[in-house]
């Protein structure tokens, strides 16, 4: 393949990844002021990555954090956002990712959706300290736009404090300083009201 | 300084950036939908470099590159988007952003804030490889978009090639491939009518 078709396939890639800007949450922004959409919650999680990186609990390579956190949702862009308390959302969700994953990345020069397929397994599979504490990163922040505008998607759904803390278990195995914060954070979410407990 | 008030202000931190999501810029998506906000842009502009780093034209730190594109906006929460074919505004744009990057990263612990701003200072100097090829990336990307969308931010405001070409010519100091196709991509944009020559 000439070097300049390379390029092209890489700025046509740049283009579609776009879409993902349109991948619209139910999970609300801080000020409640609207939902959030998937690529501005990907810019977030990385770089809250980036910050929290001193108390992930394992020694890890921090980039490849960044990277997987950059990569980790582009599958929404064809499955759209499951709803992490939505039970029958999330059983069905498996099989059709990893489908869009491969349809999404085989788009890129070869050698380059390799990699990023590698990365993106290794993040849903959830066994290295990388993929542990991304993961920890990606279903803290949900939960703490929360804690900060008071319930935006969790009242409307009438979600409980035990799902929270199921859903948000994962937490613990990428950073127990952070999860002892989330368990505060639920308890005084439940007293104040803007949890069901 | 205990350590739980130093994830106590990397919380706080993480809430205060999600205002990033609320700063909206000129520039449109590439379906024009809307206008672009600085959080999704950032994540864009991050992973773009990643995907364009075999076409930088020095060996650099890509990972370096990532992180100077996650952070390199934050400065947008205080003092809002500089729209770049405004030339009063690009004027007086210097120092109100370093003074906002300073306020900025002092919310953080000292040493992460200290990190974070000389990635911020190295991205503004433009002297580095990792500077002029994440300022190529910065450059191109709403470019891009106003390729795809038809001069969405162009059109409006009587953009001419000329003032493009002064603007993008940038991303010539970062990726040579790049460059070569940003110039196709202008005179296209002047023949299909969608820039002013």
């Amino acid at each position: 393949m000439p070097e300049n078709q390379s390029l092209q396939e890489i700025i046509d890639f740049i283009s579609y990844i776009d879409l993902l800007k349109n991948v619209i949450r139910k999970n609300g922004l801080h000020d409640a002021s609207r939902e959030e959409n998937t690529a501005e919650h990907s810019w977030h999680a990385a770089l809250s990555a980036l910050l929290l990186a001193p108390y992930a609990d394992q020694a890890l390579d921090i980039d490849k954090v960044i990277k997987m956190l950059l990569i980790h949702d582009l599958v929404e862009i064809e499955v759209g956002d499951t709803f992490v308390y939505d039970r029958e959302e999330v059983a069905k969700q498996g099989p059709s990712e990893a489908e869009a994953a491969d349809i999404i990345l085989s788009k890129l020069p070869e050698q380059q959706g390799e990699i990023l397929q590698n990365l993106w397994n290794e993040f849903e599979a959830r066994e290295t300290p990388e993929a542990k504490f991304a993961k920890a990163v990606d279903r803290f922040l949900p939960l703490y736009s929360n804690i900060i505008n008071r319930g935006y998607s969790w009242l409307p759904y009438g979600v409980t404090q035990a799902h929270v803390l199921e859903i948000a278990s994962i937490i613990k195995d990428g950073s127990t300083g952070l999860w002892e914060l989330v368990e505060d954070m639920l308890d005084e979410a439940v007293q104040e009201g803007y949890l069901n407990p």
